[in-house]
């Protein structure tokens, strides 16, 4: 009989333009969007409210963009990154157009590069994921992510990096269809700042701590069908230096995205991922913390503008005075994340 | 650039009769629902079964209406208690119909009283909180908060204490609409006791303990979309004599009304609330008792009746003795809330 | 006023041949579905999405078995077991039927067989339960459990030891109506493994392990309205020499099924429960690891065959070595769970 468990690709085993079919379609339902909301809290009207967002142009009700970047993250764990040794970032995230509570979701990727290290142990797997709903793109980001090799002596492949762009260019946004938010709610929506109230290169201190749980933090990554070990074999992480499970870094995004209500009340809508870093590990029982700064500003449509926001979360440390990296771009040790997105706010001259 | 975080109101900031409009409107769902159960438990049937809930004439699913307060009550929170230091008491609660799956609730409240402390550093604030889904109001509570003052040199507001009813009045007792208990399957509702078996000044045990865990509290809290930062930031409550994050008051209240199953069976649709006070705090990691006693009872139709009901809630103390206050008002450190409501109840005869 | 708390039908209260009709009926939901997820991270196809049931000819969406088996088996405790010594033995489980998302569930339990032990201080009672759906049968399965007398000098009943199956007959096996795996997707579910590749006497280590919090036990058991005080009373398990709530043994089924994904992703759909045992009490805190042997095969149908699998669970033992019985009949102390049951798999050749 052939062996039922798939220990997983090693580094050698990625073939440049290959194209990973990952398994388990997932039905996303309220169900799904209720439990995201009680492990996050998060209250952009859009996904708290169907009423919300019918009232925006969108199909009722529309779920969490994130909830739809971890689902379809999740699918690709299997067939990505069991051997990996670390997810090394995010870039060209873009969110083609909202999903809607009871579609489901499969997700394929395409192997864009490689690049073994210089200590010939592992390489760099540089893929594109695809995540789509009856054959329609939804979301699709490039991931990268240092895989161990099965065996030091395997040959190196051809070295492949690809080129990603440091942003999604705001022509590339994809503005949802039907979007508009010219009646758009301010008060319902909990703060009277548009698009034209943030100026690019200010920073927001979002003042709120949320702490972590482990059952929370295993809940939400099994919701993701994310299968990580590091993030559920308490025995066999017990034998880590650190003792304790690795909290999915999915669940320090949205946590931290969570938080920056307070201050980006009308920026709800995540539109496209930048770029993306777990800068160091997070364990739960520690409280998260978090401040945003607006990079760039975009008019998308006569009601609809984007702000290019960058997120950074902490451990155990409040950001008053927004603890970044230093000029050797080394982050104090508090810092978990550091996080480039575009998201969709209300202009208010319509 | 206008500061995006809102510090919240203090005492000085709220004016008589002014309205509070409550941000974050919320469409709760099935998906609510299941995790309403999974976090407290709860078995009264018109709740967990769509079918019971039609056969009372009642649109089905029918929502819990303690998960449609705490929702209610969550977006009070930012407007109405960040600086609070005490929630002191709720009054003149009722639950004008029952709440259907798939409904978006929104909620205002109105300033109906304004009192200083006689310290001057900080005041009572009484509002009237109404929730509503479509217009039509479902739920209309007083609560009153002991809030800080910004700067204990701001001169006092005239001083109203508003008049509230001591309990809902028979006569004022929302009944839902076509709710019909004529053919009510008591085998179904899990006991044979009826409107008629039951006397005023009757105590019930209700035997059953429940621990709550840290992310069990919290993930109810954040259903809620509750955000006051005694229930989440563990970093700062560190700091804390107790050390420890305030389990939401809501969470005690649903425990022990999920446990008051146990002796009240067929008392699962609660009606109004004239009474309530958070007597002890609660943290995670204790387990919770409660017992009822039988304040009054009323005829509401010929198949319904409503029982008055005083719901009691410990900490690590079974209830077999009936802990309560002393003649002097003083209830032990043991008991955490002392809650008064009217539950509708089959009658037997009809 | 009669009491109010019924505390439970002892040894002598049960009649042989009496129908308990079981309180609370259930309305089964896509949030319950999610909940499930959450709570195991289970990535069978049929219950992760709706259109892979759809295709497969099931309704949609279709709830995990194991979802149904807990619901129903949740409401025969207040009945069955609240003053159980100890859950003995399941027999002759069978799924007639797939539950889709919306049905509600009640359940009654038939006394089958008594039995008092040597000692003369309690007895077995074997039920046989049924769980319905709109009065049609989903579920039917055997239990016995070992209940204390209320008073060892009642004198004892009858002696009736049911005969039960050692497992459900190939030819009994329930067949979804419509179950056609003839366009099985076996990319999406997960692995090319079908009826074809298993052989009698394989064995299979899942290689995962899985940690349980307390609050996953918690939310679990309250999700199936199981209301057994052993896996909540925490005040008065601190008395037990244990020192712990004993978790739901249902919890490690599903963890350990769940976990057996990796290497029968495509033996998704249970289909009936042989026998089961619950060989040692499972405490929160610990991880869970397990492994399969495949015990026999059946054809269904011309695309449909069916392995019986025995699933063992182990807490903080990895199962490379297949930890098992000795010569004896005796288990090692890590090892929790004996289960024997049926499941539905894709034949290759149709």
């Amino acid at each position: 009989m052939a062996a039922k468990i798939d220990p997983g690709r090693f580094f050698e085993d990625f073939r440049l333009g290959e194209t990973l079919v990952h398994a388990t379609p997932r039905t996303l339902t309220s169900g799904d969007q209720a439990l995201y909301t009680a492990l996050y809290g998060g209250r952009h009207a859009f996904y708290a409210s169907a009423a919300f967002a019918g009232a925006c142009g969108l199909a009722e009700p529309t779920l969490d963009p994130l909830l739809v970047f971890h689902t379809v993250f999740g699918k690709t764990v299997p067939d990505v990154s069991p051997n990996a040794v670390a997810n090394l970032g995010y870039a060209e995230g873009r969110f083609l157009r909202p999903v809607t509570a009871g579609e489901t979701l499969d997700a394929t990727s395409e192997v864009i590069g490689l690049k073994q290290t210089s200590n010939k142990k592992s390489g760099i797997v540089y893929v594109r994921t695809t995540g789509r709903s009856g054959g329609e793109t939804v979301l699709s980001y490039v991931r990268w992510v240092l895989v161990r090799k099965r065996d030091d002596a395997s040959p190196a492949p051809a070295e492949q990096v690809p080129e990603t762009a440091p942003a999604v260019a705001a022509d590339d946004l994809p503005v949802p269809p039907g979007l508009d938010f010219s009646g758009y709610d301010f008060a319902a929506a909990g703060a009277p700042h548009a698009f034209e109230d943030y100026a690019i290169g200010e920073k927001i201190d979002h003042v709120d701590g949320m702490a972590v749980e482990e059952a929370e933090a295993q809940l939400a990554t099994r919701l993701y069908q994310n299968t990580a070990k590091v993030h559920f074999n308490q025995f066999e992480r017990a034998m880590d230096p650190s003792g304790r499970r690795l909290v999915y870094g999915g669940v320090v995004i949205s946590t931290a995205r969570a938080l920056s209500f307070n201050g980006l009340q009308n920026a709800g809508m995540m539109l496209a991922i930048n770029a993306g870093r777990h800068v160091n590990p997070f364990f739960a029982g520690r409280t998260i913390f978090a401040w945003s700064e607006v990079l760039d500003k975009a008019e998308l449509s006569t009601s609809v503008g984007a702000l290019r926001l960058r997120l950074v979360a902490t451990a155990d440390r409040p950001c008053a005075d927004f603890p970044d990296k230093d000029d050797e771009g080394r982050f104090p040790p508090e810092v978990l994340l550091d996080f480039d997105y575009w998201a969709a706010i209300p202009r208010r001259g319509s």
